[in-house]
């Protein structure tokens, strides 16, 4: 058994965190956490997310002091704004914990990019240089080693499952870029207030045009431009994408199917579709990718859906911790 | 053309208001205003409203002076909270206006209702006592001659339009308190930024047990005791009652369709269901107030529909604009 | 390991039973069944119900001969229609196989209640005698040597547990019938074509009004009359109920907390609420009923909420599964 | 006044017409009507669409003769299917009625677009070649002297307001397909019985990818290729479209406000974004297309967002009438 503790636990992601992690044989959840000053420090986190009322009915405690919290603790999630894991995960690194952030703190392995994109100058590239990124399926192999696994964002994890075969299999017309059209529940915006994500006031509507920080994530792992548009829906949770690709002259849909099979062969949490195409409603709730793709002439669009809470997050996490620590890649995750 | 000032243009129901008195033809709106503290004053309301531009795209400035606000205005709509209501009313009635107040600061006529359910101490109880109560298919009369009209709250329209036929007619077992149980959609709840109003937090649940503002309105007016219960639904608009009733002995499903007939022939604005029953699709977006109804036995079951921000609150206060100055009582609403 | 077939496996329930059968880990799913005539005989399961690719992809096969279905199977779910459970329950049970039924055909052990509210004469009352309702909370001694248990329906599971307590422990007035205000999801009308559960028709709406199927087996399985307005609601599931009950003079609410803590004390699957209520939110997609209540005077509003096809269906059938078999009473349901 | 007969009244677009028709002031519905097959023949509308009642409570009557139901008739509006549409317009017209055609059966004035996209042979060339595409701003004058308006698709409309403009300005390189991703509400579907559009079913998805007819339909009036992808979206009215598009080298935004502002100058129904970008809520319910924009170098993304069922259908056909006849561009529309 693994004891646990859940950073920043009064979240969306937080809270599935605890569900998975509260089902899983070889995890104990030995505490969970919100920052001191929140109005929910202290409460329990079936107060705040009542679905877990019997389930997990643990105070969300406020983290006053990291080495005080990391005794005994082997393995932590960090639930927490960019900012706030930025500062967190060395300290809990320090103490020997294994860490997953799911915060952007630590996905790109370069200094550049928080200066520019997130506007603050890294303080910890000793740890950004170690930290594996935890696309699950692509980063096996280092997440076993790693102690600093760096959980993708919701759009860039669906986004790269769906185009990292085509960029690695050199199928992809580079002088167009790939047309990312994205839409998200309104989960993805955080458990807050907020006028804009207010009942009333959701609707489908483009957002971050030309400036969403997931768009350089995307880009820099698959290490081509892309153009993203993200759009928020009139549903709590879920993603969907669909992706517009011109192909190279003779790439046919076969070389497609092709490079998707040999991509995702045996990852059970990739569901290809071979007919039909995916919906959001196959994924809420569960921890997969679904792909299906079209091909007409040069043109292939590509649709990738997947819950934004999940595999956007907290089942990825989950599943980075079961490849680090040897356990089924499934393990609690349906 | 009167020239008509709306007070707190920029909630959900001055919206409404500002939609109607726009394509009023007898309705000139001279300003749209809100309190001088609020972010939003200076902004144009279609910036608030986006679904009003090229409607009403007039600004919505600080009320800072009711006398020079006043000025020229022939009527004035406060859609503005009850506190707010209480101290502008007179102020806008000593100007010559006629107003009709939205909120909950002039419906009972007496003091004592607010110092126990509203907690202040009413200071202009004259009013009070001049103010008529805006149930307009009841109150066409007394609303002719009123300068002061006070609107019914969302929930005691419906639950007064089903039940007052019923009671006037002393049909109901007294020993019974009629059991109203009513959804209202969250706009309800106002245009404001809440964890609770919250997309992603929004579900069917009630609130407010036992303890409702609007509980004492309807039993006021009504002259009976009622169990009320509100609860909150997930879609944005829109109230539907089911009030379980207990009949006198020996009363049976024609007197209570006679009831309501007697009550509502000629009344364009009420909808009598003699197949089917009345669903929350059927009234939003529309000025209905919607009602059918099913007896087995003593026990009698009534369905009340309407939308909340419109029977409910701006429609209804169209409506008796239209009363007060003899136009069709229609005008404009559909 | 158990062998276990599902009988009806394309709807609703039929995928629910499957999820949770597959994680289970006593049970192997040996067989998934529809009506030979169903247009779905011989697809995939996960093509009925993409959320279930990659978990469950068994062929759901057409039931032709329930000899041969029966062979080798221990176990048997009907998530059939109660005249088709009606018909093949008594040849599985003479196979030898423990039955779940999940319709209504075995709900009530009093044949005249098929004649009068089902409209066919009962065939099989030596299995109406001998099956057991499995009201999961109240029936564990008897489900545990049955071979035959009619899983209670969805509104009648959430009403039985809310009241039961109340009757049980002679709290309530009885002049004053119980009035079970319930509203559900559209997954509650199955999975089929219709124009009533299609999208833009959908809204909140009573419906059944004096007459829906439920409201006799509340009342035969509470022995007390009820008032039962059903309601469909604009969301895919879950149900809320909201009970208005008259106490006995002198009932207090703590004699009301207690008669719930006594009965509920120790079960896992009842959450009991001593601060705010029930909300629909908070078990979609999980096997709890919800409930809380309040108190004023001689009035108590109790809520209880449930998700529909779980304890108001598959769950609860996975429930009494466990308690049948000697598995812990929650396996795999979270 | 003129005389007017809506022909496929029970449809949801049919609803509208009547709804803006009944409110027309120079405009007298003489008739509703549907297939003498439907099983709505002889309901009153408002049966069929309960908002209508108290608006519009005429019978929907079997069409059975077209000679008959055209006597006295000025105006038609064919809410049909494109067979229907095709079948039926020439005998209004040969009845010298004014047809508005909502279907796509005299879309597009080429005879092989039928054959190759409908799968029919058009029979009525001498119409197609007559009839006017009625996209109202940019067919205007033409539409003032037509006898047959074929009024544009849903997701065309938003299309080729969108891009018309960019296309007629030459400020897009050809080399790039522009990529139009939309998103429609449910009720584009049709008022039908469809597994697929149940409550339970539906969610966000794409659907004929590379095959829908509203394809060419944007192909051929706008003169260049385009991919197209519509999805369908979890709410039941409105489309919003997300169009990327590659602009010309040197072509700037300022370039694109220009060609925009040039376009619909002047044009009530069109509303340009200057700051945010459309979204769907503002626009259902009004007969509004919501365009903004933005650009990133040579990258383009215009957001466009109308209500299928009213600038998509029926508010166009009204604008379109009122164009034809002279009465104010927006009579009665908001």
């Amino acid at each position: 058994m693994l004891n646990t503790l859940i950073v920043g636990a009064s979240g969306y992601a937080g809270a599935e965190l605890a569900l998975y992690l509260n089902r899983h044989p070889h995890m104990n959840i030995t505490g969970l956490t919100v920052s001191a000053q929140s109005a929910d420090a202290g409460k329990l986190l079936s107060d705040l997310h009542p679905q877990l009322k019997g389930i997990v009915d643990l105070p969300v405690l406020p983290l006053e002091n990291v080495a005080e919290a990391a005794k005994g603790v082997d393995v932590v999630f960090l639930a927490t704004a960019h900012e706030v894991s930025h500062d967190l995960a060395p300290q809990f690194l320090a103490a020997g914990c294994v860490v997953f952030d799911l915060s952007g703190a630590f996905r790109v392995n370069d200094p550049a990019f928080y200066t520019q994109y997130y506007g603050f100058e890294h303080q910890h590239t000793d740890w950004l240089e170690k930290a594996v990124y935890g696309l699950a399926e692509w980063q096996a192999e280092a997440i076993k080693q790693a102690q600093l696994i760096a959980v993708p964002g919701c759009y860039p994890t669906a986004a790269q499952l769906a185009l990292k075969p085509l960029v690695d299999n050199q199928l992809l017309n580079n002088d167009q870029w790939p047309v990312i059209n994205a839409t998200s529940g309104v989960s993805g915006a955080g458990r807050k207030a907020s006028l804009g994500n207010s009942f009333c006031e959701v609707s489908l509507k483009p957002y971050g045009i030309f400036n969403h920080r997931h768009h350089p994530e995307i880009s820099s792992h698959l290490g081509i431009p892309v153009i993203f548009t993200p759009h928020l829906g009139n549903f709590p949770r879920g993603i969907l994408e669909t992706i517009t690709c011109r192909l190279k002259a003779g790439v046919t849909a076969q070389d497609v199917a092709e490079a998707y099979h040999n991509a995702y062969q045996g990852k059970p949490l990739i569901r290809l579709y071979s007919k039909d195409v995916p919906a959001l409603k196959n994924v809420v709730g569960l921890p997969f990718c679904d792909i299906g793709f079209a091909v007409q002439g040069e043109h292939l669009i590509v649709v990738a859906a997947e819950d934004n809470l999940l595999k956007g997050a907290s089942s990825q996490a989950i599943q980075c911790l079961n490849l680090r620590f040897g356990f089924p890649e499934t393990q609690s995750l349906f």
